[in-house]
């Protein structure tokens, strides 16, 4: 069954049964209204992020089935309100799709999204479909954060230490192992909302960024963000277990796929030089913590290894 | 230029300041973060409606330059914000455009969204650009709306009396006559946000929905979603100067455009047998009102008038 066979009012009623999986309790009111109405808690801020993923752009349907695509999809919205140390409220979607679509296909993306809304307390709360000739699904996310815990990229300063949370390069890695030897792509990392909480619960961190478009060129962003430069140690960023021989027998450069790889959506964060060290910071927020580097004056430094450069600016020696 | 010549983040830039010409007092954090800051008042819950226009489906560069089309986005998705009697505090906006878009068109979107919310006090507090075959336009509102005061559109009971606030059809002419004529879609409705406002404020509004996609389908929409029917009388469905006179040079056909023509985004609403009459309305909304049916247990009732089934359940006599 296509979706021309449903038309977009059937469409919105499945998307809607299937959405009654995931309750939420800042929802009053979800889909089948002209609004959504979400509550916040008294003195919290609304956190807004939207993220989009295209068809034979950001994901390709041989490659990975529509349920693996709409989990990537909501993590990479979750993952934003993570580095802003919110709680998730609820998301809506805006998915466009040729009338060819499987229905089928169309809910396994919903309920992608769903499987990921249901760990992280976010249900699916509004949204509308559309006829396109390729399928895209355009998701904003709507958190939750307390006024002055927000976290955000541009409070950084020299002398703060940069962190990193969990290991960098295994998406890069299964993304190009897919790519080489076939197969599907199943791997899909966990946005780190509690750790990005407890972030912001703490006066010594200064700012936080997602690592989505790559640890380099995040840093890139933080660093411009807060009108400093900064210095990475590539031996010390962390990598999954078994990495550089499993890049070896890909024939892949480690470094490039940890440095630079991508859309492993943990949180990158500078704290005062007094502050907690990475020992302290693991055991609250609860995942594996390693200091990467430092904040400085000017000048982004890349220390242990050369790459390409990404976002630009960086100065490899 | 062409988008591909000033890539993501130099498109992103450029958006950015065009969007600081709208400043929103809500507005904590907007664009450059990885989320953007809402803060609604005491009291409010926060409102949330998705829309999205795709090129090809929902608009025409060769018909419609890309500036109209930007105040057509917004002013959907500020109508369903009307629709909830709710106040806009900003929105998101993911905009997916192929690499040969002119950076011009791309800003002229933005533009004519901004336009709209340069009225309406609603910033584009950020959003996504991604790469796609064609161009669509996803828009995210938010708004705030005081608790309890939130306008649905399933609180209609029998013997309530239907109302709709301008006229009906100006919309669906305007579109017409490009086709049949040629020349430029130059026709943008207004959002009746204060009117839903008022709305919101009295005890005897039961439900209300803005007419987005026609009169008959929406009334439709609120009898659903009430769980009643509704008895419209067509000749008492306001229309503007002249209408009929400019249908008929068009060889179009009056009652067709003004009760199923869409997108005038006026408001249609229920209100209980006691409660205020047109005249009174009219004073409180501060736009013209027109009584023009009835709630009833069931069935859905066209009197005056034959139209093609347009959602279906019309009982055309």
């Amino acid at each position: 069954m296509r979706l021309a066979d449903v038309g977009e009012f059937g469409l919105i009623e499945r998307i809607a049964r299937a959405a009654e999986r995931v309750s939420g309790v800042a929802v009053r009111r979800g889909i089948g209204h002209d609004a959504a109405l979400l509550r916040a808690r008294r003195g919290e801020d609304v956190a807004v992020s939207a993220d989009t993923l295209v068809e034979g752009v950001h994901f390709r349907l041989d490659r990975e089935g529509p349920r693996h695509v709409g989990r990537r999809a909501l993590v990479a919205n979750l993952s934003d309100l993570a580095a802003t140390g919110a709680r998730p409220l609820g998301f809506t979607l805006a998915l466009a799709a040729p009338p060819r679509l499987a229905v089928r296909d169309a809910l396994g993306f919903v309920n992608g999204m769903l499987d990921v809304g249901a760990e992280h307390d976010c249900p699916l709360v509004g949204g509308n479909v559309a006829r396109a000739r390729e399928v895209s699904l355009a998701i904003t996310v709507l958190g939750g954060v307390g006024r002055g815990r927000a976290l955000d990229r541009s409070g950084a300063r020299p002398g703060d230490r940069l962190f990193v949370t969990g290991v960098l390069g295994a998406a890069a890695l299964a993304r190009a192992r897919c790519e080489r030897r076939g197969g599907r792509l199943r791997h899909c990392p966990t946005p780190r909302l509690a750790a990005g909480r407890a972030l912001g619960r703490s006066a010594a961190v200064r700012a936080c960024i997602d690592v989505s478009d790559g640890l380099v060129a995040d840093l890139g962003h933080l660093a411009r963000a807060s009108g400093v430069g900064a210095e990475l140690e590539a031996g010390r960023v962390p990598r999954p277990r078994g990495f550089e021989a499993a890049c070896r027998r890909l024939g892949l450069e480690p470094d490039r796929l940890a440095l630079a790889g991508g859309e492993d959506y943990e949180l990158l964060f500078a704290v005062a030089p007094r502050g907690p060290g990475a020992g302290a910071l693991a055991r609250r927020l609860g995942v594996p913590v390693q200091e990467i580097g430092r904040i400085r004056a000017r000048g982004l430094h890349l220390r242990g290894a050369r790459i390409e450069p990404g976002a630009g600016g960086w100065r490899h020696f």
